[in-house]
């Protein structure tokens, strides 16, 4: 491998970030929705989320950047360029998590940006381009589906009233939550959905265990794989589990435990490279002796070969549909992303600029979706990964060291400077 | 079939039944938890459970009934008798629903038993015995399971201690609801759990097709079949449905879809007898995105025969062992009960009080549990059904007919006149 020059300054920027400030950072956001076994629970739209977000608009505000918000919740630092007219380049993550979700996914990226721009700051770091630390809105969906929100509407591929009747298993609508969210940073300038931008570069936990096993610090991630979502509605009739002959039923449990069944055979993969998932099921009337009337339930299948994904994704419904027997049945496509491929010049970038800074670094690909997929579609994107212990994330037992946090910061201070000085 | 000859004044409470009141308090208690589709969400201990049981001592109140309660919130609505020594002949049924319940199961008998009353009244009937028109708390088990909760520790089954911390799909104790319904009647008296009971016969819409198959108004009720109730909890681990490889992961919603499947296996019927139904499922942390970490599911099985129901009990947590994988199971038992047979004898004074009021009936089993059950452990008990509209139940569309109504009061007032007599 060639290690290429980076420039002086990107250089400093790198050596002045902070290990013991990011880390204080991190669990100062840790704090906001704790929940026992040191995990995270703080959903997208939710008092936690508004507290979070106030947190990080005070560090902004500390340092002077120039804080605003776009109409799903995108929450844009910006760090001033020597050419107010260039576009900026952004860097970023989420700050939302699963219900019982981890310390580092997301927050990493938005705490590893922050810390980026100080440490640029730190070392008198000024760039041609301004430089943009985003906080995505609802990257997780476990609350309002899909996933990939904020920055799937930045880009242009949804729009915020898309999405405004989603609800919550609460039943609380999304418009609600969000015009709370909104209601409750009033400092924040308002800003237009999307806009140019020069280049994103996102800084991440690998939430798989390819770096830990290759006992590395930095991973330059090449892309995303392939994901389908859908959310299946069998519609049955509530009857007397005592008297209602079994064979007359319309038992939404029934068939959508059939359902489930097929889809895990059509699935099934040897090689162990298909994800298939079914994390979220409702039933109505929800009573041990009432026969459901109504089941839904979310499928979430990953594959990084087009070809494979498209194939699966197809099959979804007519697999449903083939085991409805009395009962309808519903399939909702809610996300339909294609496996991305990152512009190799990032990539590149991001292991050069590893390789300058003295961190060996590997290629690999992203199992989680994230979003910087989203962003790819409008600027040249990349995305760094760090090491989590035992590929474990989405789990409250969500580990990373300080050090190797502390070094994919490094890489990303140095590919921002990079990219801000071009 | 002989026509008993039933006394005189019997006959003549029978005749007071008045069809149009007893209508008219079925339509004033629907609309208490008053849902779309004519139907009716009233669970245990609710406030709209209090708001039931308010208007309920109202209708007492009026006429001069004794009023108490006892430490699970059962209500007894007390017509003295001549002889204030005497063990009460005992009715009634229960006020809660289902979450999708209709506008007759359970509040029928309670207001069959009030109309029984006042018709003595109007009748000038006087009985040697008391009788005691009974609100059996909890018998739907939709809220807090198991059903059939309040006779059950009336009949000392069970104690109210052991349902304490039960909690809902909200995570309310019974505990506290309980608490919250007891003080809402400050003014009944509190009596103790359990007593002295002649005989009870309890009311009830048939929940399925047989009366009205046979075109006949009431249904002499010959016993109910056995019911074995589970709480099954499948624990694994949350995991990124993106990263974690399929293989590796445990999945309790996975592993908990096979079970359902085994126990289908296990409980299938060519002859449609067995009922086997999983109404109920919790699945946490119930984001599309996140391996499920815990399941929690109901089993609910029922078998007239007292062999089969016993076999296939035992073979439940067996059956979900086999098929936990990496995740573990815990199969807690919350309901045991064995197929009953009424006492005969009030089997037939049922059958030739229809008889001599000139409604043919018939003879058959219950395939529905009901309070009856736990009474019949205490003193002679029977219960009279009148048809219910294609045998929907537990569905808001449930019906009856005002006519088949007044005919099941009128052969419950013969009834309890005929026992309170003997």
């Amino acid at each position: 491998m060639t290690v290429a020059v980076l420039r002086e300054d990107s250089v400093a920027a790198a050596a002045s970030v902070d290990q013991q400030r990011l880390w204080d950072r991190l669990a100062a956001m840790a704090k906001i929705g704790a929940i026992p076994g040191q995990g995270v629970n703080r959903p997208a739209l939710s008092p936690e989320d508004i507290e979070s977000r106030a947190l990080l608009l005070s560090w902004a505000r500390t340092l002077g950047l120039a804080v605003s918000v776009d109409a799903i919740g995108n929450l844009f630092l910006r760090r001033a360029g020597l050419d107010p007219s260039a576009p900026p380049v952004m860097t970023g993550s989420h700050m939302d998590t699963q219900p019982k979700g981890g310390r580092f996914d997301g927050i990493y990226g938005v705490l590893a940006g922050l810390e980026a721009l100080e440490a640029m700051d730190a070392a008198g770091v000024r760039t041609r381009a301004p430089i943009e630390v985003v906080a995505w809105t609802n990257e997780e969906g476990g609350r309002f589906p899909p996933c990939t929100m904020g920055s799937m509407v930045f880009a242009g591929a949804r729009t915020v009233e898309d999405f405004a009747e989603v609800h919550d298993n609460a039943g609380i609508r999304l418009a609600d939550a969000l015009a709370q969210t909104l209601a409750a940073t009033p400092d924040a300038a308002r800003r237009p959905v999307a806009g140019p931008v020069a280049a994103y570069v996102e800084a991440h936990i690998e939430q798989g265990p390819l770096l830990e096993s290759a006992a590395l610090q930095v991973g330059a991630v090449t892309g995303i794989q392939g994901m389908r979502w859908f959310n299946v509605e069998v519609s049955g009739e509530s009857a007397h589990a005592g008297t209602a002959p079994v064979s007359l039923r319309r038992d939404a449990l029934r068939e959508a435990v059939a359902m489930i069944a097929a889809l895990r055979e059509l699935t099934a993969d040897p090689s162990d490279v298909t994800r298939f998932t079914v994390g979220r099921m409702l039933v109505t009337p929800n009573s041990p002796n009432s026969v459901p009337s109504h089941v839904l339930f979310s499928v979430d299948i990953r594959h990084p070969d087009r070809a494979t994904i498209a194939r699966l994704g197809e099959a979804v419904e007519p697999t449903c549909r083939a085991h409805a027997r009395a009962c309808t049945v519903t399939v909702t496509p809610t996300l339909h992303d294609d496996p991305t491929d990152f512009d190799p010049a990032i990539v590149g970038l991001v292991e050069a600029a590893s390789g300058a800074l003295g961190l060996p670094s590997m290629r690999l690909p992203s199992g989680a979706s994230h979003d910087a997929m989203y962003l790819s579609r409008l600027c040249p994107t990349g995305m760094i990964f760090v090491p989590c212990e035992r590929g474990v994330s989405h789990n409250e037992a969500e580990n990373a060291l300080p050090s190797d946090l502390a070094a994919g910061a490094r890489v990303l201070a140095a590919t921002l400077a990079e990219l801000a000085n071009r």
